[in-house]
């Protein structure tokens, strides 16, 4: 038995090509060298936004720049990337936060599965200019990465949020329809719909316990 | 036996002061009406930029009445609601996003913690004026709602990033050491810190396998 193996977190948004190239290489030796890799994906809006410091792409040089340099990396590395064609709406506007809580997710409840559909999820936007906002988007990558519609959905339904304007927001399941209410001044309406009573913002069962 | 427990699911940010006031009224209810509660934090942050609409805070007019309506809901709501003294910067700022994202790996780790967990974090940012953004506040937050310091440590190394300025990052763990080195550049340094050899990008290993 040789010396343990070394742990090497890498970090990754799959909105990165650079992350990418990273994640390609680290994958590729984690079976060479003596090391356990563990992915660790994070949210790059985060991160920038933490920093003060901006995407690359948004400086028109360094974006000029960045093309011709991916390109060159793309034959090096012998990896698929490819620029998206409307770059600036995918990375700006609609950018990977479904994306990176699906992988985040999935990182604690099937992490087995997290190299397969992270590298999915580039070859989707980062090679094929796919979309991967929708949820029918992440669930293609992660059914083409082996995962099945069942674990795929259940990991979807627990980090999706209703589209709104707000927080928060209640969402009722009643006799097989589906109620969206926001706010926290529909809490009467709520009930209502439940055909249950309301008894105020502190209820007497509250009240008697105080 | 009764009819079965209609779902509701509350999705919520602990940066909004609204979502806490829904959250706690359905927390009281959960044991009154025939529901089945399940929390859902979501990020604020992802929810407005998906809308276009703004915190109403930001807004000069909206702020002013915001300050007299929490107040007022305060007592109606019996719950120890309380602006932060520096408002702005809390809000906008510092945001929510690692107690978030501690709170979302909760809900799939340990949910039994979560309504707990959620209601401290709430207690710090908008009732004692305390932050929520560096580790050791979520840390002594969910200490607070009764997790070991092993369970809440687990579960912040899982969502943790270090702090840069992109990615991809990757951190290695060498004798003790961590080292953390930023952009896909720094492979071949990478391997001289592991002692391992650097074979280019596309190691032999992969290519016989081509």
């Amino acid at each position: 038995m040789g010396p343990l193996p070394r742990t090497l977190e890498l970090f990754y948004d799959v909105l990165s090509p650079y992350s990418w190239l990273g994640f390609e290489v680290l994958c590729r030796y984690q079976n060479i060298w003596n090391i356990k890799l563990q992915l660790r994906p994070s949210l790059i809006a985060g991160i920038m936004k933490d920093s003060g410091n901006k995407p690359p792409a948004l400086l028109p040089r360094k974006a000029q720049y960045l093309r011709q340099d991916i390109k060159l990396l793309r034959q090096h590395f012998q990896i698929p990337i490819q620029f998206p064609k409307d770059f600036f709406s995918v990375i700006l506007e609609k950018g990977s936060l479904s994306a990176m809580r699906f992988l985040t997710a999935l990182s604690l409840e099937h992490p087995e599965m997290l190299e397969k559909v992270s590298r999915e999820l580039w070859m989707r936007v980062w090679s094929r200019d796919e979309d991967i906002t929708e949820p029918q988007s992440i669930l293609a990558a992660a059914e083409k990465a082996g995962m099945t519609t069942e674990q795929a959905q259940g990991i979807l339904e627990k980090i999706s949020t209703p589209k709104a304007f707000g927080l928060p927001i209640t969402v009722a399941h009643v006799d097989g329809q589906t109620h969206m209410l926001f706010g926290s001044d529909r809490m009467e309406l709520l009930a209502y719909l439940l055909g249950e009573k309301w008894m105020g913002p502190v209820p007497p069962a509250m009240n008697a316990r105080l």
